[in-house]
């Protein structure tokens, strides 16, 4: 059975939607997709790094449209580890794992991972919005599109902007 | 450079003192290591599957003698990864990040791993108290004594019982 390794934060869970509610409550402003297009996560939000650190910001953020249904089919026909670069921020933690039990109860505990370095497991298939992630993973990879790389110039990564288009490809 | 896969819980954290600890705050007695000799965890203490799930419990342990300072040696010498069984309570992980964080500040964000299968790693080496983790693994073992494993019948993996044997062992 192929092991996919399937990212949390831009992947599943739509960490920009949450980003432009928090930007507005502080400052009353509205701030759009096209506004961000191309920019880094840090550029487009600089608050991004104070909001990612208190605990609760992960357990409240939206799921991305079909990755519920699409990642509960997959799970039927692949070996799913859901995987997220969590060490970093320690209160991000306990969030993430009650966000997937959460929205994704049919991922069991055993096929999750919490670390710094997605390296370190192997896999046949990667799924991830990050060059850092993709660029060094020996499997197929599939880059999901965010504002901060859809400008990026990239020749080894199939890219996909919905979880339909995930769908079609592995089903 | 060998990758080390070190253990937490039993091999880092001293999960028994605390256990022996709580029961004497719960109960007014006293249960000595004697006692629970060959048993299993929740054999030995009924009431830890409450605590465990408790927020704040892995953040109170108790480190295992010498493992901080043969730890930073043995950091020095080999690729070590910090892995802990932790997703089947989700209230452990942000605790046991900052337990680290807060006991082993050399071991940076990127070696720690929380998983539910660390079979999922490769590794040459695995200090680990459990013989469902050990057994699995592909290459060196060393089984970190504890009451609950004293009596198992095993000849596959080297046994130790403190962190200076581990330093003769691999420094």
């Amino acid at each position: 059975m192929k092991r996919i390794l399937v990212d949390m934060d831009g992947v599943l869970a739509d960490v920009y939607a949450r980003f432009f509610e928090l930007y507005k409550e502080g400052t009353g402003l509205t701030k759009t997709t096209n506004e961000i297009m191309g920019l880094k996560e840090a550029e487009a939000f600089p608050e991004a790094i104070r909001w990612v650190e208190t605990t609760g910001f992960f357990r409240s953020l939206p799921v991305i449209p079909d990755s519920q249904r699409v990642l509960k089919l997959l799970n039927e026909s692949y070996e799913i580890i859901v995987i997220s670069m969590a060490t970093e921020y320690p209160a991000s933690l306990t969030d993430k794992q009650l966000w997937l039990n959460d929205h994704f109860p049919f991922i069991n505990w055993k096929q999750i991972v919490f670390c710094g370095n997605k390296s370190l497991i192997p896999a046949d298939l990667m799924i991830d919005d990050h060059f850092k992630n993709l660029d060094n993973f020996d499997g197929e990879t599939i880059m999901f599109i965010q504002p901060h790389n859809i400008n990026a110039v990239d020749h080894h990564h199939r890219r996909v902007s919905s979880w339909a288009e995930i769908e079609k490809i592995l089903l």
